[in-house]
């Protein structure tokens, strides 16, 4: 089968694991990376960084799928502008899914969010939009996570869980059974 | 080969997650699930609730595996007792196990718990009856964990833990090796 | 293909879980187990106490591939002055690597560490010489971690931390991205 070209737009540290991601999925070719103006030609791993936001619109003729790659976690201002960017070009922005990771079948994501290695996703779930389900994150039953949401890494979201648009949910926090999330979670934290 | 029939008795968040689980390791064949009688009727997924605990000995001639299927957060007594009511009845109650999960040859797990997606039982472990070792929880080397225990979600017991019997361990708790655990242990505690 | 033999220098309950997944990789032929000089002939599993210490010269003639399998919490002396002696002998140290576990091909790691089941080494990862990464642990994205270090069970290392030589860096902690870590870190810490 054919693989289909993606660009992916950001090439700082989450990039990184997005690469490793995208590499062992083997779905898209990476055609290369967008990043700021003084960053053209050079390279993320094999791969060059070649335009910045300006040349969307002119990349977008030669490959339609793009996938935001700049991370969150102050602020996920950047990742919605690009999201929007994206969408307005016209570009298909596919769900990333690790083979590492498991989504059940009974689940539903969303354009453009990543699922990153060793993370799960289990049943009666439902992922928005433009979010990353970090590393060895672990989203359990009957959960709602909203659009532009950052899953850190080895976080727990535990049963029926609401994670409100734009919620950054540190790495490694957890939380009770069944309450509503939202804003700033810092990493480590215990959620009630 | 034939699958065998299984009936799940509870039909909570808890059972959506046991659920995913025994539809991946596509070993039963579920052929309903047991829940209050006013929920008679209603689905879970596309299983039917097919009757109430008064029904079970009836549901018993045409169906010989059962596993509980009731959560286990404030209190393991429903649980405890659908347990022995399903073995006076005669039931068979079936280890479940993951295909996502790992559990060592050098360990043993007994008779109605189940091993739920991308847990780990690590070598020469000892788990009891009716306990849920759950998403992404580690049990390591040389632990016991004892009858009626709840191992909840991306939680730790390090190695030559002793869990006992009717034990809460919440999730993403972790703990010192080597100790005794028992009682109601609050997500994300450390227990030294 | 026939496997190499190997021996495991150190008999207690890391080294339960070191076989484990020794014998999950199935890569080489445990031969039997160094420890105390009062231990040898009693058994680890099925593998017999061949000898200790003193006897290390004599095993390297029908053995040149060792682990160290000593554990490492309060200090990592006696991983490291074993370490050295089998260095000095000539042993090869290999690298282990649970098939359990996740190592990105932009990553490498050094002579004699072992990679403990479903731990995952992320994108542009440099790992040390004679380091346990324990169970689930998580080492993210541009991470370096030094000699001799212990990465425990479940723990966090998020993007780009450098952990320094001899470092014991506890169970379930996790840290912010982009710091230097080092000394003794207790399980479940949260370090900034």
């Amino acid at each position: 089968m054919k693989k289909e070209n993606i660009v992916l737009v950001g090439g700082g540290g989450h990039c990184h694991s997005v690469i490793d991601v995208i590499e062992q999925e083997d779905k898209y070719n990476i055609i290369g990376i967008i990043d700021l103006k003084e960053n053209i030609d050079k390279n993320v791993f094999s791969y060059k960084i070649i335009g910045c936001d300006d040349d969307l619109e002119e990349i977008f003729k030669k490959c339609q799928n793009a996938i935001v790659t700049v991370g969150h976690i102050q602020s996920n201002t950047l990742r919605k502008t690009l999201f929007n960017k994206l969408k307005r070009i016209g570009f298909n922005l596919p769900v990333i899914i690790s083979p590492l990771a498991y989504v059940s079948k009974h689940s539903l994501i969303d354009e453009g969010t990543v699922i990153m290695h060793q993370s799960l996703i289990n049943a009666n779930v439902k992922i928005g939009k433009n979010c990353i389900i970090n590393t060895k994150a672990l989203v359990e039953h009957d959960c709602i996570v909203e659009n532009h949401c950052h899953i850190s890494t080895s976080s727990i979201l535990n049963g029926a869980v609401i994670v409100t648009e734009n919620t950054f949910y540190g790495s490694n926090a957890v939380c009770k059974q069944g309450i509503n999330i939202n804003g700033f979670i810092k990493a480590g934290s215990v959620v009630k």
